[in-house]
């Protein structure tokens, strides 16, 4: 593209020999009517052109499925290009042949028989629209210096880069390289570990046979077409710091860092501050969905500035999971940070859905059932309560090993890599009651005093225990209960945040991109999107209050059964503790604020005086 | 004090006329013995000076009790000192008298009739070991000039500076010169706001007569004696860091700061580490007990360098409550941070005690008493369960304003000025799973949204209740439970950071200082302390294991009991579902492992596989 006159076909034809791809000038496909205005002296307009852009377009699209082609067009507007682009906006690239005014002017003046008035060359730069993600050449340059520039970013270079090859790294790759994107992929060199390790990856899978594998920082970042995308796929923490100081030397001016690892979403603003300094774009991105969801379509949450996520949105889009209209799990999130801070509360929703598993688990096996027999449970309440969690529950409890359930030799000490321990911090620091994600995690922490643990199971050993009397039915239902309680609290912590933040989040969008590709899709997600269509506090919504309201007494009944055969049911107590400290018009905190007046002085507000003064007073004198 | 010849007693003579004061020379009090001994030219040894020096002291204990006096010793060793110095530490004031050997030598040369020997001098030189806490004055001064040094250090300069005069500062400073201290008291100057507060609080109390007021940095430091002790009792937070930007220009080498707000542990170490870089010591201290203990006698948690804590341990130790043995409750904590640390937990802990009895007092309402009715049942249980926040809520509860309980206007929305906060933080970053503290926080902050809890309270009427069925005893005794559970939490916190950032706190030292002068103290507190002489971890105590033993059947009647009737008791319900969860050889954290690698390939460990390696399944291949 470019004016007229700036050497369009000249390049076009040059470039078309070299790579050996068919070559069509634009002009040649003007419909009789045209041609005939032309042939007038008519200038065509906006209208007069639709249909030869579209023709233009379907030329494209036809030959985007077999070895490509160049096509020559001015086509200076931004509506022009795209119509030009439709359908192949992933796969096609822009050349733009750049001069100066008086440049072009001389060019055409030189030409042999060739004059254009400067009126006609004038109104060509006024309509012009220059290109955001166009690779711009100088035309000043010789044509040879052109096509070896040109050959360089197109042929040899990539679409994108992926930064780090573990788990999950791999699985991204992969799943870019079927949707037909060319990859550059780099893992370090660690000698006697890391070795060759995004070559091997390379040959080994036949997806990748257009990826270019490096261990070398330089010859990586050069491998990319401008402006680079780069996605990171390291360990959370300083190694994205070292990381970004050691890509930095080598990047330039707008190119774009995707950051898809759990990064805490404070260190994520600070990294997004830190690279705009040196004119690097940042775009924070959740990834979920695990090692399968990243390979077969992950539910992704990118933030940052808007117009940098337009650039890479092709790429995430087209490797994210499609929710049940096949529109992409993939949104635009919002304000830097707002990405890691969602996938952060994400995380916390999982530890709660999987917590209160475990909790079923301990139920039911208390009630005599083996894990055959609870999976066979389980498998009946998908009909009401389905959901990723509960399925992989059921395939781990029917897994055996030799003649016993493997389960049963797993260690019962739970790890955990950060997002449910930023998620209460973050819950504590926003003055945000997230009750049911700080009890999950510290079940985990608990559990990871082993050796103490079983010292105090000989020191208490149970004294008086009744029976269990808690139909699977009850049960049921107040897993259901409990697991609309840790929604609520995990979007209203979202929803504390976007206030705070000022993300304006559309929690609506975040339940859609979340009922497919990630480790919390369900039924109960899927019927979130349209709750939050209508408001942004769920248990306000008609039909899920008289859910809760119908649920219960079955989640009375089973804590209060379990706390009396001292079974431990953390998430399950506080899910219906929650609901019983919230749904109170007049709480007990009236004590807490006369306690904290009358040894602080911290002073109290009155209920009978809406001002909200503060009032003292001393309390020893009865 | 000072070697022989270097003009103690010509300077004591004229300070002594100088100030109104009577002198006394050392040597003329010696025994006879002592003397026989001299004017046969028999050195004397430390045995024979003992007696002597006792003398001494108690010529100064006398005199200290009216209006002092000057004394000349030579005094050149430590133990003399200490021997001069007993019962009068916190008011005697040391002068060293410093000269080079050669400048001493020429003077009493100078004198006339008078010759020393060189060998003399020398083994004076050699047993001086010099003091840390003494004016020192360089004795090449005119006569003149030292007197009118020493009258500015000794009559014009304060012993502790105050900085910063809310509710707190005002109180310590109150206690500080009840204890003989001379202060100097700032507080800034805000117009309309702040103005001569200083001024105004020494005018309003007697026992600050001798007390300087400022409202100026620059005098208010020089006002005080080096090393300076500068006490700041400002809002904990970046205040802290401008205070003590604005006061380094005018700080010297080992001057001392002490905060004395409840600071971030971390922030701690920080500006310790910032002030060390300046030359310049910090004590991060705790104190507890609110506005009456800190004038009445508070609880205090110094930490920081222990050579540094010496020099400000008589002011804090005299202004400390007093433990049932007398002793105060004061003692050095441990390496800076670690007194904002444990002043941190103790403050979760007393969320906690507060929200247990608003949870009592909501069960206590629940059954039908009112507020004087409660307050009548909970006096009858300072028998076994005496606390000052079980006193203050009685207190309370007895309150009247007109016809009604005060307590029924106050406003029920908890507030928190950020150590309830921090402690959840802590424990988290921690990995420890301190349940009951991040309860009690978000029990606080679930208060605060008054406006959604009343229209949850419309939303979810209650359905189905039955009689609550629990009896005061009942009632009680799961208080108990709960509340060793408190205390085992949160000392188990601390323990663990202490291991965490080796500490090596001693626990059965914090437990008695905290049985007096600070909110927490209570019955249950004094029966730690031999505890944790034993222990660190108390439920492994067999007293105590026994008690939990009997109480937990109460404890899980009345959380089963008030779940059924929609009562919220966080708190009391996370205490049996710790004990419940905590006291399990075998958890269900086995399951959270196997969903972990399955959806993440996070592997896991087996039971039955010692050397700790991690094992991944593929689950899905049923």
């Amino acid at each position: 593209m470019g004016v007229s006159g700036v050497g369009k076909s000249t390049i076009g034809e040059l470039l078309s020999q070299e790579l050996n791809m068919p070559f069509f000038d634009g002009d040649d496909f003007h419909p009789k009517e045209n041609v005939l205005k032309m042939s007038n002296q008519q200038p065509l307009n906006d209208d007069d052109r639709r249909g030869w852009l579209h023709t233009l377009n379907k030329l494209a699209i036809k030959h985007s499925k077999e070895n490509g082609c160049i096509i020559v067009c001015s086509a200076l507007k931004k509506s022009y290009r795209d119509i030009l682009n439709k359908q192949i906006q992933d796969h096609s690239k822009w050349v733009f042949l750049e001069g100066s005014f008086d440049q072009i002017k001389e060019r055409i003046n030189n030409r042999k028989g060739h004059f254009m008035s400067s009126e006609l060359l004038t109104s060509q730069f006024d309509i012009l629209e220059e290109p955001d993600n166009a690779i711009k050449i100088d035309v000043s340059l010789t044509p040879n210096k052109i096509i070896e520039m040109l050959k360089k970013e197109l042929i040899n270079k990539s679409d994108f880069g992926l930064f780090g090859l573990g788990v999950m790294g791999k699985s991204l790759s992969r799943n870019l390289a079927r949707n037909g994107f060319r990859l550059s992929l780099y893992n370090r060199h660690v000698k006697g570990s890391e070795e060759a390790v995004a070559k091997n990856f390379k040959s080994e899978f036949e997806e990748l046979a257009s990826a270019m594998p490096f261990d070398q920082i330089e010859p990586f970042i050069n491998s990319l077409q401008k402006p680079r995308k780069i996605m990171l796929m390291v360990n959370a923490g300083h190694i994205i710091d070292s990381v970004i100081n050691d890509l930095l030397p080598f990047l330039d001016a707008d190119d774009i860092l995707i950051d898809g690892g759990n990064s805490n979403y404070k260190k994520t603003k600070e990294r997004y501050d830190y690279l705009k300094s040196k004119g690097i774009h940042f775009i924070g991105t959740g990834v979920s969905g695990g090692e399968k969801g990243a390979l077969m379509g992950p539910s992704i949450m990118p933030s940052g500035a808007k117009d940098v996520y337009k650039k890479v949105q092709p790429f995430l889009e087209a490797i994210a999971a499609k929710d049940a209209n096949n529109l992409p799990c993939c949104t635009y999130i919002g304000p830097e940070g707002s990405g890691h801070f969602v996938k952060m509360v994400h995380n916390g929703i999982e530890y709660v859905e999987m917590q209160l598993l475990a909790e079923v688990y301990v139920m039911l096996k208390a009630l005599g059932h083996q894990p055959d027999q609870i999976a066979y449970i389980l498998e009946a309440w998908k009909e009401t309560a389905n959901s990723y969690l509960l399925n992989i529950t059921i395939d781990i409890l029917r897994k055996k090993e030799d003649n016993d359930w493997l389960l049963n030799s797993i260690l019962d000490k739970a790890g955990n890599k950060g997002t449910g321990n930023w998620a209460t911090i973050a819950a504590t620091e926003l003055g945000v009651p997230s009750t049911m994600i700080s009890s999950a995690l510290f079940a985990r922490y608990t559990s990871f005093f082993k050796e103490e643990r079983v010292a105090a199971s000989k020191n208490f050993e149970s004294t008086e225990k009744k029976n269990l009397d808690i139909s699977q039915e009850t049960l049921l239902k107040a897993y259901q209960f409990a697991r609309i309680i840790n929604h609520y609290q995990g979007f209203n912590l979202i929803q504390k945040a976007s206030d705070r933040y000022q993300w304006t989040l559309n929690l609506s969008e975040l339940a859609r991109i979340w009922t497919n590709g990630c480790i919390i899709k369900s039924d109960l997600m899927e019927g979130l999107v349209p709750v939050f269509e209508t408001t942004n506090n769920m248990i306000t919504y008609e039909d899920i209050i008289q859910k809760i309201k119908f649920l219960k007494p079955s989640i009375k009944k089973v804590v209060s059964e379990a706390v009396l055969n001292e079974l431990p049911i953390p998430n399950f107590s506080e899910a219906i503790n929650f609901l019983n400290s919230f749904a109170v018009a007049n709480s007990s905190a009236n004590l807490i604020q006369a306690q904290r007046d009358y040894f602080g002085a911290h002073t109290y507000q009155r209920i009978d005086d809406a001002s909200g003064k503060f009032y003292h007073t001393n309390w020893e004198t009865n």
